[in-house]
């Protein structure tokens, strides 16, 4: 039984918190916010005791891992605190609105030889996995195209999140940054991107954008297009495909209910899934058995900090494109 | 929070201590089997204390309702007994192979106004329930025809069981004979069946059928078919449909995953569901919650004894049209 | 080239002479009707000459091939008369609404070792000719259940076609009889029928139904179900399934075109085909193929005589389960 | 009655002239190859006659109408003669290679007044057309992007076809280019393009691409993606989605046969269609159709040289862009 220490106690904490405790192996044994009532709240909601301070989860014997699902400001710091705690850790994405910033906590992280784990739940997502696979076992042949497809019913997200969430290249396309280098296998060459607020005054007025498409090169040739919206009137919808010389493969999106219906000559099937919860709900507790497979085996395969800065060297590009309107390479990064 | 006794833990005594667990509302407080050992293995598995016997569970102050999963021929006994205790009480299908030890039942229930719930899950698969909704709504207009498909991957029962199961219809084919009712929301009238052993040599030396094929009239006219295998060599398939004057619903079969391949010109899908959870799984969480609404608002609408009853009226029926090679009236039954 | 005389100058005449004009080895010769002027206005629309008489088709020399697409009653006396001239012969089903007379068309052709394909072009439906190709490939192993549907969109029919029809299971239901042969590759030893006039007050008015299931068992053991509408509100409804021991097979309903729309969460699919030439008009096409096929080569495999004569049977056998409430033997035809 | 003169007896000549000759209105009265074998052999086999040079087309009393299905290199001068004919004409795409030659033509038929039809025959395609109008009756609300992907099944082109194309962008794109004003019913105002030949050396070899990405930016704000392949080892593949702040369509990919199999626990479909026709073979005919009522109507909507010319400078633009790693704006083509 591994005792998890959770820091953050938001929305995705109270996620990873339900998923802690279906899961036989792992049990929460502390949980910590800033805010002491938060804390106390949460504890008293999902078992184990509130924490004192950041100290009394990073240094507290009854704590075998750290979860960091706190806001994005504060992960590299977290993670550099983290990575010299010698606790194995999950840290939701990204690393760093900033690229130095995140640069520096993958580079802690290596010096400390921290086992650190990236949340990138899409990686999860059972049907998504199938096309990876697919892709990996070299059954596709020469890779030519990936498309990755995904579109929220809503825009959940506030002003206020908006504004802190480094945008939309950085806050949603990162997913699909790291699904692209994950179902390739392959690095990311050279990026294009295209983004516009069609929906949302306020995100115009942001500056940021609710509808984006990308285009990625990969190093072995490879095509990406990624197409992403945060407001979908139909319903969250979210596929992948991938295409090569011997064959294809793709993990669809399909109504929500195994239900269909006529009313005269209109043929209705059940809707789309209307959350992000009905489609890739599950992904969120696959991530947390992935969690506790690497905490049983330090060599198990889970996305790592670097992963994580890949992906978010990508975001970069991608902003630095739709700003430029040119395509970028990735290696230009290093240079700025 | 509703405290329930649970009496037999076999299969599908673990799948409710399973959903009771889950639900908010339910706690096991106390499971019966007639053998020390395996009521104790149980009770330390799923939770709650090993019942001495079985006053121990019906007369015992911190059970309120009780559930029965024992093996058929104890029910209509327990069912009688649970009657006399007061308490409310869920019993798996059928009340007894014996029709006239069910009418008994039935009879000794309606004298104490037991409150008694028929564990029929099938009324609570979400994708069913749809094809009900659609028809007691109106939305078809006037009922012409409801097929009702349901195949098992393999034939997980035992000749033992077989054997004391009363045979293919009262087993199996007495949930479709419910199903049919609560669909089309009208009595059976008359009833034609025809069956076969075509896969198993043993089924077929106990003269009962793996594959079999009923028909039924409803008494405001509408016409059913079944057809029910134990044994599908391509996955566990279930649907159902239904039509009328003014339209058409159908709760289909489906891929359990959403993942199309191709390789060459081959086209695949993920494979059927290749289990029963795999397809209805949800329906026994559902059933638990209703019977959780049940506990709490007497009015609730769940299967009753009757509806148990009826059910198994039609499987005495198609018992009969299939020895016979006649088509049989409910009525007639009355008369035997 | 082969120079066709076609019979009967109707809407499957007129469907036939289409076919005939779009078929490379085919060409409309003459054509037939009682009526002068219907004969004329036909031919001068498909081309060909109007036939004086009958045996201005028969005994034509410019004619090579005769179809006989005339009301059912002229069929066996035609049939007869075709067996005689010696000409090769496509029929229209059924050979005859009396079993006796049919009986006795049967033996004038066998007598005259007439050369006769009998009109049923759902087997030519290329996605049912893959069920019954998967069938008898082996690969399902041992057959257990075939279900077939076919429910039209709306009754066709008007009452005077419908009091000369024989009623629904001779004149729709024998489609699928023959289907169940020609799919199981095995013979018919039991049929038990139900059927209902619940959409139509003139079709109760004769007599007749508008909505039946029927029952098969066939000599090797496999069961059918069969379910037909003359009114569907949704569409053209057609469908097979196949199962047995190894696997599983399906000629599928499917949307008429392939088209998705959202609207919120409203999830539409093309509508199903709104007529049966939507559905399996391109069956009649490769039936007229059949038939040039079998012109050029006697040994050509297609529905005989002795064909419909089987599916008569069965639909008779139907019509005396429904009179009588019980399960017909095939065998018990002969002891009429 | 309309009299075509057809210029080009190749293989896309073959094509319309099957489609002429199924048209009631249409019929075939001269056929056009600079080489007079191809000519007469092309006349004895489609009916009409062989014009003995240009003027005997473009001049002929006998002739009503002339469609361009040449070579592309021919296809500018062919126009400018058509347009002074005063002919109405049909046109396939592209008008030329060089976007001055093609701009010329334009001028040219703008100022003789001359009725032209341009053949994008997949704006007839009627599953895309149904997007088209989805999008255009506004059910989509504020369309937010556009996805067109069409691979084929094999290269069908040879080397000295690919040298002599254009390229992969002016030849195979430009069909796409058009769907993305016509679905959009807007103007493109930015392209992004990246291009790869991952499959063929020979491509590789000549600069050209097999696979290829394309982004576009509309004036009103829309974003559209394009994915195309020469090669696309699984099949024909073809498929459109639109959605907007109110809805979504799709003109899907679909197996060409509704058949489905499952062996164990392998299902599959009927394969994809397996080549251009079996997919959008329907377009070509409704193209003719259009053609003739554009001849029985000067104000029939169709495609214009126009929407020709506009089709090929978003080509140019994703030549450009793929060439010089950067959004290309249309409106630089006018300074270039």
């Amino acid at each position: 039984m591994y005792r998890i220490g959770l820091i953050g106690v938001g929305h995705i904490g109270a996620v990873h918190a339900r998923n802690i405790a279906r899961h036989p192996e792992l049990t929460l044994a502390a949980s910590y916010s800033r805010s002491p009532q938060r804390r106390e709240a949460f504890a008293a909601e999902f078992g184990g005791r509130a924490a004192r301070d950041l100290a009394d989860v990073f240094e507290a014997p009854d704590v075998d891992a750290v979860m960091i699902a706190s806001s994005t400001d504060s992960h590299s710091a977290l993670l550099r605190q983290a990575a010299r705690s010698g606790k194995p850790v999950f840290c939701e994405k990204p690393i760093d609105l900033s690229l130095d910033e995140a640069r520096r906590a993958v580079t802690v992280a290596r010096d400390c030889g921290a086992r650190i784990m990236m949340g990138f739940n899409r990686r999860y997502e059972e049907s998504h996995a199938a096309v990876r696979d697919q892709v990996a076992s070299g059954g596709l042949g020469r890779l030519q195209i990936v498309q990755l497809t995904s579109r929220g019913p809503s825009r959940l997200a506030t002003v206020e999140y908006l504004r802190s969430s480094g945008g939309f290249f950085r806050d949603k396309g990162v997913h699909f940054f790291d699904l692209a280098r994950f179902i390739t296998g392959d690095e990311v060459e050279e990026v294009s991107a295209m983004g516009a607020a069609l929906v949302h005054q306020d995100v115009r007025d942001l500056g940021d954008f609710d509808t984006a498409i990308v285009s990625l090169r990969m190093r072995g040739g490879a095509l990406c297009q990624i197409d992403n919206s945060r407001t979908a009137s139909y319903g969250y919808d979210e596929r992948i495909e991938a295409f090569g010389s011997q064959g294809w493969v793709e993990s669809c999106r399909q109504p929500a209910a195994a239900v269909r219906r006529a009313v005269g000559a209109e043929l209705a099937s059940a809707p789309f899934p209307q959350n992000i919860y009905e489609r890739i709900g599950g992904s969120y507790y696959r991530t947390i058995e992935a969690f506790a497979d690497f905490l049983a085996d330090a060599g198990a395969s889970v996305p790592t900090i670097e992963d994580g800065f890949a992906a978010q060297c990508i975001a970069e590009a991608a902003v630095w494109s739709a700003r430029e309107g040119r395509s970028v390479k990735i290696h230009e990064l290093d240079a700025r």
